[in-house]
């Protein structure tokens, strides 16, 4: 009766495709390279969404709304921005569509309504929010100005899969305004730790806290710091970045402000992003070859209840009781889902919520109520135990809790295992073929190198972790001398 | 020192955009007919996005994400809402841009990344929500499918508004399929009165729900519900709209479901809408000339906190009670602001805060606290007066439910008194221009009447209330017969 998934040792990419598919997460849509959001991966979404607006919103920040559409003109301003972008535009030309003269009832783009100047569909809103912080910034007094925007961005990738790289994604990107550098690079590093903090304490999922190499930057950046979490297959995916723009979205967009000193200086400039792209992360770093497994912080549904029952008066008897846990659950704040569908027996209702990654489940039989206990399972380590039924909401509270920091602990001893130091190209190649994970080696600060390392490897400098210790070495390629050693590894 | 703000007798076209743009609800943007929300104007959407997210909720609804573009082919295959919305499309055509050979820096469209099928940026969702539902819908066990989506639509307005009528909005959208026509005709009108509830008890905004006539309906539907609101120049305003999509769209993509009786069937469908004008709507059915009046359900702050001193000591003393004061009016979950900006004089202030809608302002000047005291001002009313500090936050909170109902209150009294039936085409005339309002006359049920009245008036038939009272009568027009008035007005 239960959905088959590949295992992860079958074929690793075709595990994560059923686990979004079958778990009910995303679907594929009829637009090329978008997807669709299904509910339960909207939910999760949603409480993702929640705890990250809350952090920014404590860190002081407030949301607003700029326009989908960048005026070319706009887009261009900032060459490096536009460059790095320009190849994954998707572009609006006409305003109008009109019937096709030659075939009934379909319609074609009309030729008379085409734009004077070309939209950009936003890949990122730096453009369209430095044009508008123009008018808004005058003085220091306008300053910091500390604004976040929940959208949709469009970017055009020939190869995409299910959260990891679409078209069309879901994200948050903060813009902010400072008037000093010091400032600015303070607000970057800020950002970090929130996605830090987010990632390792509501996905569970450890990071590594690093800046970026001065190729891997973001197309306009001075400097691009990131979160680096490791999948099971060894890989890494960067969970979210922070940039410290530099004055040269205000250069472009000529914003400038009266400093304390009465004089005109260009504004200072950060931004930050994580997307939907955190769910194809959450999904990688948790889950089994049974399905989903999700951290109950953010869990769409932290407790299933599952009846057990023969006949209208048994049914009877365990609703009764299956209520009075319900709103002794929902009272602590427990998102509790009630499973009484009688389309569906209960071993089709255990793999259906094993794959959906449900953190606990309560099987609530009548017999059990004689004995006035419940058999609660957890998803994690897929243990179960009768527990009485008296204290059962602080005890699964309790649970959630051990659960949370269970995967975390999981995750993290697998990460911390994965991380390997190599002396030489010989061992670096191995590892990256053999153990896979991070890999810190030295290399000798050229652009040149680090392209070649990709080249023989595919294998690309996640990041120079911040407080790294320096340690003299050489070049793990070059042989050239290096002061510190860098984090490399294979990465979505 | 305050902003200037134009009357509404001398030009309330002016007023309302004086009030979006000084109460800092909205700024023009770089993009031809698209706006920027501003952090004000969207903690208001937010506060009304969670208000009415919660009600959707309430009654079964889940969220889910579909994507941007709508395939050319998808978008024509309902005819008549491709026809429809064909004249307002923004339309992707390639997706790429290059470097232009003939100007450095600069980019231009990649001829070569011209799509082989145009895309259509949303203007509304039903073609790819139902080219998904076709793969999600097999049996009456998939039904209903409830579900709503939160998403920015595009239609290319060539007038537009700030927040009534903008090119690109914010808007949600629900989208179910359901087994029997009876089941969607109560989906229908269920939704239709979640937003009239959301309208009068959270905007305290007074609506008229009705069916619109054919010539108005939703393009598409079978039947468009509408709630009608009234704004304080005498024009009707529709604030959100439900329809009843018959089988039309399940028909367009062939969505057939296995009834109960093994047979398949064609899937009945609605869907329903409220965007960000009803942010319009707000403003204009309460504000006065000082500026914008607020509800305080939703109002982004309820309660502003200005303090009154001279010197430090007196600060830090005014300090410590506007602490507690916060203190307590935060644990009864209000959302207050304390503004101790030395930079702004007290005067300043309050005019600041009466033109963003404030529902309650507090002072607390040094010498009041001797007495134990602090003045409350409401906005609504603008009535002040001294209230003792204990027991502070209770009368804080009692007032802001009786400003919440005054509002509302006075909104009906205002709707109730333009509410005026006309009985021949000269009072009917006369009432559109002297008096403006909602008129209750007769129609001949033709839409070239319908058509012919709007031509000579602008007037045009808001709706037919439901439960309508059945009344003989001749057409305002033509004097042919009719068995009921019809709401007219000129509208937004």
């Amino acid at each position: 009766m239960s959905k088959e998934i590949t295992s992860r040792a079958e074929d690793y990419s075709q595990w994560y495709n059923d686990l979004v598919i079958k778990g009910e997460l995303a679907d594929y849509s009829a637009v090329r390279g978008c997807m669709v959001i299904k509910p339960y991966g909207f939910a999760l979404w949603e409480n993702m969404q929640g705890a990250l607006d809350r952090m920014f919103k404590d860190t002081g920040h407030v949301n607003a709304y700029f326009p989908l559409f960048v005026p070319k003109s706009l887009f261009e301003a900032e060459e490096k921005n536009a460059e790095g972008f320009a190849k994954e535009c998707a572009v609006v030309t006409h305003y109008r569509l009109k019937a096709d003269p030659a075939k009934k009832g379909k319609l074609i783009v009309d030729p008379e309504a085409k734009l004077e100047e070309e939209l950009i569909i936003r890949p990122t809103s730096e453009a369209i929010i430095w044009s508008t912080y123009k008018n808004w910034i005058q003085s220091y007094r306008d300053l910091p100005l500390l604004i976040n925007q929940w959208a949709n961005v469009v970017r055009w990738e020939m190869r995409t899969r299910l959260f990891l790289r679409t078209a069309e994604f879901l994200w948050q990107e903060g813009h902010t305004a400072h008037a000093t550098r010091e400032e600015a690079i303070e607000e970057t590093e800020k950002m970090l730790g929130v996605y830090a903090d987010f990632a390792e304490n509501w996905m569970a999922v450890p990071v590594i806290k690093g800046v970026k190499t001065a190729s891997e930057r973001f197309a306009g950046a001075e400097d691009t710091y990131c979160i680096e979490a490791l999948m099971q297959d060894g890989k890494a995916l960067q969970a979210g970045t922070s940039h410290f723009l530099g004055q040269n979205f205000a250069k472009a967009f000529d914003v400038k402000f009266l400093n304390k000193e009465n004089q005109l200086e260009y504004v200072w400039a950060t931004s930050w992003g994580a997307s939907t792209r955190l769910i194809g992360a959450l999904v990688m770093a948790h889950s089994d070859d049974q399905g989903l497994i999700l951290p109950p912080k953010i869990a769409p549904v932290q407790v299933v209840i599952v009846p057990i029952y023969k006949g209208d008066q048994q049914k009877a008897a365990v609703d009764i009781k299956a209520k009075e846990i319900i709103a002794r659950l929902k009272e602590t704040g427990i998102r509790v889902k009630y499973d009484d569908n009688d389309n569906a027996r209960p071993g089709w209702k255990f793999a259906e919520y094993e794959m959906k990654g449900v953190p606990v489940r309560v099987t609530l039989g009548a017999r059990d109520l004689e004995n006035n206990i419940a058999e609660i399972a957890r998803r994690d380590t897929k243990e179960k135990r009768n527990v009485p039924l008296d204290g059962l909401s602080a005890y699964i509270g309790e649970l959630l809790n051990e659960i949370q920091q269970n995967m975390f602990n999981k995750a993290k001893t697998y990460r911390d295992e994965h991380i390997t130091p190599a002396n030489s190209w010989n061992e670096f190649e191995k590892l990256l073929d053999e153990k896979g994970g991070f890999i810190l080696a030295h290399w000798d600060g050229t652009a040149e190198t680090e392209e070649a390392i990709k080249e023989k490897t595919k294998a690309t400098i996640r990041c120079i972790p911040l407080n790294n210790q320096k340690e003299s070495g050489q070049c793990i390629l070059t042989g050239k001398p290096s002061d510190q050693r860098v984090l490399f590894a294979r990465a979505y």
